[in-house]
């Protein structure tokens, strides 16, 4: 137990500060004191953000992103190909596509992945929510964008079974060689699924 | 400019996050909404412990640290040895200092170093208080703990050319091999240091 440097104000708020991804101990001691140091700088403006997003907050009750409004603003946002559902595990995964400006569909977000050893079945999923959303007659395409894993890939299975029957195409992402990626560091199933999908030069 | 995924309140938060030291735009990001999703265990927790720094967070009016009262708690406990005041440059060498469990001293935190390219001279600094202190013939030593800098030296002569006539004995930290170094990564300067310096076995 080391001795308490600071008063327990500033001691719980490093313990805060170091339980965010990416932060440890140090760098939360470090941001905390950089924070107080800036005080109107920073420390104000983020007790101000902070409850902002605390009274603002929500998710979106059609696709399940995170926002300041239901439906979010990628859901009522009428500039979007509304006939492309992107399906993805996490809001995070949404926020990497829509960085990338992958896709101008629309989204939905399962909520995680089905799981046998974690006990995570469909039902624990927003799996009939997206069957649901399928049935308008305006969704062509359903892209599963699910991480390439093992329970992804069963999820993946799941839901174009589910899908069987209604009048939309399936997509999953394409395997291969990431963009500025070195070969030499690639593992064996990647270098074989991108030789397996090899195009025309 | 990249497109706006989520509402301004929440894009606020994110570019907030994203100033504190080892924080970039994408670890706030994902920071961001980890909070939003442990709202119980992390976000409102965090609100309040925001309120709780603002509210009592105070500069020691006795030796410049950071903490919940005045005088901070190193200058207020009586447990401490008051004939040793260790000189630093900010605040969080006090802390690692202090975490490190170096010195059961008091600390005086000088708010930098005297730098003639930044305009920074001996009245900028925290000096005639420190000066004052060492008036109290309670004081034995002073540990001149400033970084091993042109800048850093510079004020350490300076302090020690103040204190003369005082009846303190100002030292400084040692050089040498940090603990756990491997030699061949250090620079020539330590390594002539540490030869220098070098103690019987």
């Amino acid at each position: 137990m080391p001795r308490r440097i600071v008063g327990p104000e500033i001691e719980g708020l490093i313990q805060l500060l170091s339980k965010l991804p990416g932060m440890g101990p140090r760098s939360a001691r470090r941001a905390v004191l950089h924070l107080i140091k800036n005080r109107a700088r920073l420390l104000d403006p983020l007790a101000n953000a902070i409850d902002d997003v605390r009274r603002s907050v929500t998710q979106c009750s059609v696709c399940g992103n995170i926002d300041t409004s239901d439906p979010c603003s990628i859901c009522a946002d009428h500039g979007r190909d509304r006939s492309i559902i992107c399906v993805v595990e996490e809001v995070s995964d949404l926020w990497a596509l829509e960085r990338a400006g992958a896709t101008t569909g629309l989204y939905h977000v399962l909520g995680g992945v089905m799981s046998a050893i974690e006990g995570i079945g469909p039902d624990d999923l927003s799996i009939d929510d997206l069957i649901h959303r399928c049935a308008d007659s305006s969704v062509r395409e359903v892209i599963l964008a699910v991480n390439a894993t093992v329970d992804g890939q069963t999820t993946a299975y799941y839901i174009t079974e589910r899908l069987r029957g209604l009048d939309v195409t399936v997509t999953r992402l394409a395997h291969g060689v990431p963009v500025g990626g070195e070969l030499d560091y690639l593992d064996d199933g990647t270098l074989a699924a991108a030789i397996k999908s090899r195009r025309t030069f």
